[in-house]
C-alpha cells in the first residue's frame, strides 16, 4: 500500500473528525514516529492522534473497518519494538499523545484516572499536590498507555510492584468489534468478580487491543528516605545483603540496585573519577524510604547506619558511601549512558530467582568468553527483584551472528536452566517475539491463539503475535 | 448417572491408581463433601483425592476422557458455593486435600511453592520459621489451591494486595487436552513475557483449569504492631479517618476495618458487655505494623498514640480504645457470629470507592427499609479497601422473595449508581452466577466464552460460567 496507496476517502473523513492535528500524512512528518528509543523502526502510512475516547473509538472503528492494519504508539520509550511500525509501510501509527482528556485524581479512595497520553511525570505531578504517587520508577518518561501495555516494572517494584499490581480497571476500544468501547473507570481495589479487561490487556504489547484510560493506585509519597552505596566482595554476598536488609528493615526497602565491576568502571571512565577509593567486585546502591515524615520518631537515615554499621563487621563489605539520594543515583542512572559511551552495546534484559542471580552470572560470564570474547560486561539492575540488565560493550567489528549465538545460548540459560526469564521488564516486541515463539508453551500459545481470534481475527492489530502463529504466518515483519 | 450409575472400569482404575485414600465412593462418606461454609451443597456421585501432580494429571484425564463432570473442592470454605457439587449428583468432587507433595520455601527468594492441598496455616507456619509470612488474613484457614482459585482478599489487602497481586507461578491441569499440565514453578518477580496462567487462573472460581500448586511471593513477618478501636461520629468520619492516617502512617498501615452501630451492638450483646463506654455510631479497628523490630527506634505503639491524641483535638472521634492487637481483634472477628446468634442472617458482600462509602451505605439503608423494613443492619469489613460485608439480621419470618428483591435492589445501586462490585472478594460462585451473567459486559464475556471454549469445550469442569452461555444453557445448577 504505502503512503501513495492511502485510502483518500478514509483520510477525508479522519482530517474531517480528528482536525489538522488528528492526523499526520506528510512523510517528513510521519518520521518522527518511525523509530522506538532502541530496537525498532520501520515505516507507517499515516499517524492519527485522537485526543478523546470517543474520538479514539471511532477512528480505530474507521481503521479497521477500513481493513488498514494499526500499531499503537505513547511515548515511544519502549526497549523492544513494540510501537514501531513494521518496515513495509502499510501500518497506520495510533498515537496516544494527544489523548489526555481526563486525569482525575480521587485523593480520599487514593487512586487516579487517567487518559493514556499523559506521561508517568504529568501523573506523579498531578497525585503529588494529595500528597499521593504513582510509585513505578523508571529511566524514561512513558505515556501511561504504554506503561499499560508494557507491564512496566522498574527500580522500585520491590516494593510497589509493577504497573499490573497496581491496575484496578481500564477502559479500551476492541478491534473486534471494530471500535467497540470496553471497560471501566472503576477504582476498586476489592473487586473478584472474574476476569477482566486489565488481565487480559496489561503486559499484552498492543496486540489485543488499545487502552484508552487507566484507573491505578496511588500510594502516599516517600517522605524521607536514606541511601547507601555498598561496595560488596561478590555478587552472591549482594544478594545476601538484600535478605540482610528485608529482614532488618522489612517494608522500608524501596530499591535494591546491582552494580558489576565493568558497570562501576564504565562510570568512572565517563565521569573522570571512581566511585570508591579501590576497586569493586560488585556493588549495590540499598534504598530505604517511608511516607512517614521525620520528625515523627522514625529517622531512617540514622537507622540504616547503625544497621551497616553492624552489618560491616560481619564481613563482605568492602566499602560504603552514605550519602544524598539523588548524588547515588546519579551514579546508578549513569551506567547505561557510560557502558554506551565505550562504543557498541548489546543488552539483554533477564531475570532470575534471586537466589540464582550469583550462579547465573558466572554461567552468563562463561558464554559471553565463549561467543563474544572480547565482550566487556557492565551487568547493572534491579537484583533485589532478580532483574538484570546484561549490558555489555563490543568491538565495532563484532559480528551480529556472534551476538545472536550469545543471545540464543544466554536465554536457553536463563529460562532452561535457571528457571528465569528472557525478558524482566521489557516486554514481548518484534526484537523478542523469536523467543517468546520459542519458550512459550504450546497450550498457552492455544489459548493465547483463542484470545487473538476473538479480539483481533484478522491480525490488524500491533507488530507482536502472542498466539500460536509463527512468525512466518506474521505478515511483514 | 448418579453413583449407582458409576462407571466400575473407571472406579477400578482410579481406586488401583490412587489407593484406597485416594477415592471415596461411599455416600455416608461422599457427605461431608457435600456441602460448603455458606451458600452451597448438592450432591457428588464420587470423590477422587490424588495426593501427587502426577496423579492430579492423571486422574483429570480419566475422568474428562470418561466424560465425567468434575468440580474441584479444597477445604470448601468458600462462601458462594463454587466448591460445592451441583444438585443432581453427576459430578465428581475433584478433592485436593491430599495434594501435600511440594512446599518448598526459598528465603533467598523469599518465595514459597506450595502444593494447593496445603492451608494457608501450614504455609505459614513453615515460613515463619524463615522470618516469612504469606500474609493474606482471612477469618477461615482454606487451602492455598482455593485461594488461587477465588483470588482471596482478607483484612491486610490493603497493605499487601490480594492473592492475585501476589502470585507468581503456578502450575495447573487442564481438561483440554485432558490431563495437560501446564504452568511453572518460577519464582520471578519480573517475568514480561505475555500472558500466563496466573493471569487466566486466578480468580476463574475453577471454571478453567484445576490448579495443583502455586509460587507465592513470601513477606518479611511482622515483628511489631499496633491497635486502636476509635468510635467516631458517622461512616464518613471513618473514611476521612483512614486517609488521614495513610498520609501520616504510610506503608505501616495494615488493617483498616469498619463496624457498624449495628455489629458493635451485636457483639456486646453477645460478650455480654459493651465494647465503648457510650453506643457508638460506628467504629474503626486500625492497625499499624512493621517487619522491624522494637528496639531499633521505631516505636509504632507510641507513633499511634501521638496520632491518635492529634487527631482527636480535630473533632470527629468520640472515644478511643488503645489495647492489646489479639484483644481488639477478637471484637472484630466476633461480629459475624454475634450477628448469626441474633438470628437468621443475610451478607452481601460488596465493595464501593471508598470515596462513596458513606453515600452507598445511606442508600443500602434506605433499600433495606423499603425491602425488608424489620432488618437489622449490622455491615462491618475492610473499608480501608472499600470492601464491606453488609450483614443483617433478619426476622425469622421474611420471605426469600423479600431477600432475593433486596439482593437484586443492592446489587444495582452497588455496581450501576456507586461504580461498586456485587462481590468484593467472595468471588463467583452459583450463590452470585446470575448477578456475574446480568453485569459483566457483553464483549468480555464474549473473550471468556472464547476461552471457556479453548480450556472447556464440553462444559466439564466446575459449577460457574464465566463464559457467554447464560444461566438457562447451564445444565442442572
Amino acid at each position: 500500500m504505502g503512503q501513495t496507496g492511502l485510502d483518500q476517502d478514509l483520510v477525508a473523513r479522519i482530517a474531517s473528525r480528528l482536525g489538522i492535528r488528528g492526523l499526520v500524512v506528510d512523510s517528513n512528518e510521519i518520521e518522527p514516529y518511525e523509530s522506538s528509543a532502541r530496537h525498532g523502526s520501520g515505516r507507517a502510512c499515516a499517524v492519527v492522534r485522537p485526543a478523546t475516547l470517543e474520538d479514539l473509538a471511532w477512528v480505530v472503528n474507521e481503521l479497521i473497518t477500513a481493513g488498514e492494519r494499526v500499531v499503537t504508539q505513547g511515548a515511544a520509550t519502549g526497549l523492544v519494538g513494540a510501537a514501531s511500525p513494521t518496515v513495509d509501510g502499510t501500518q497506520w501509527i495510533l498515537s496516544t499523545q494527544r489523548l489526555r482528556d481526563v486525569l482525575h485524581i480521587d485523593p480520599i479512595n487514593r487512586t487516579a484516572t487517567v487518559a493514556v497520553g499523559f506521561r508517568l511525570s504529568d501523573l506523579n505531578r498531578q497525585a503529588l499536590e494529595h500528597g499521593l504517587t504513582f510509585p513505578i520508577d523508571l529511566g524514561a518518561d512513558p505515556t501511561i498507555g504504554g506503561m499499560v501495555a508494557t507491564n512496566t516494572g522498574g527500580a522500585r517494584l520491590i516494593r510497589y510492584g509493577g504497573v499490573r499490581e497496581n491496575l484496578l480497571a481500564l477502559r479500551a476500544v476492541l478491534v473486534n468489534p471494530a471500535g467497540q468501547l470496553v471497560g471501566s473507570d472503576k477504582g476498586l481495589r476489592k473487586n473478584n468478580t472474574g476476569l477482566d479487561w486489565t488481565q487480559l490487556l496489561c503486559g499484552s504489547f498492543g496486540a489485543f487491543g488499545i487502552v484508552g484510560r487507566a484507573t491505578v493506585k496511588l500510594h502516599p509519597v516517600q517522605r524521607q528516605s536514606a541511601t547507601a552505596l555498598v561496595a560488596v566482595e561478590s555478587a552472591q554476598v549482594a544478594v545476601e545483603l538484600a535478605c540482610a536488609l528485608e529482614q532488618s528493615m522489612g517494608e522500608f526497602v524501596s530499591a535494591f540496585e546491582g552494580m558489576s565491576d565493568g558497570a562501576l568502571k564504565a562510570v568512572a571512565h565517563h565521569q573522570g573519577q571512581s566511585v570508591f577509593a579501590e576497586p569493586a567486585p560488585y556493588a549495590v546502591l540499598l534504598e530505604v524510604s517511608s511516607a512517614v515524615a521525620t520528625g515523627t520518631g522514625l529517622d531512617l537515615e540514622s537507622m540504616l547506619m547503625t544497621w551497616l554499621e553492624n552489618r560491616m563487621e560481619q564481613g563482605g563489605i568492602l566499602d560504603a558511601i552514605v550519602d544524598k539520594p539523588a548524588q547515588l543515583w546519579r551514579i546508578r542512572h549513569a551506567i547505561s549512558e557510560a557502558v554506551q559511551s565505550q562504543g557498541p552495546m548489546v543488552a539483554f534484559d533477564i531475570a532470575v530467582p534471586r537466589s540464582s542471580f550469583a550462579s547465573f552470572r558466572d554461567e552468563a560470564k562463561r558464554l559471553i568468553e565463549e561467543f563474544v570474547p572480547d565482550a566487556v560486561l557492565c551487568d547493572f539492575g534491579h537484583i533485589g527483584d532478580g532483574g538484570v540488565h546484561l549490558n555489555m560493550s563490543v568491538p565495532l567489528d563484532t559480528k551480529s551472528t556472534a551476538i545472536e549465538s550469545l543471545r540464543v545460548a544466554l536465554y536457553d540459560a536463563v529460562v532452561v536452566k535457571f528457571c528465569g526469564s528472557f525478558s524482566a521488564e521489557h516486554g514481548i516486541g518484534p526484537y523478542n517475539q523469536q523467543f517468546y515463539d520459542r519458550y512459550t508453551e504450546e497450550p498457552l500459545r492455544r489459548v493465547c491463539s483463542a484470545l487473538q481470534s476473538q479480539l483481533d481475527p484478522a491480525l490488524q492489530l500491533g507488530n507482536v503475535r502472542l498466539g500460536g502463529v509463527t512468525v512466518e504466518d506474521w505478515p511483514n515483519v
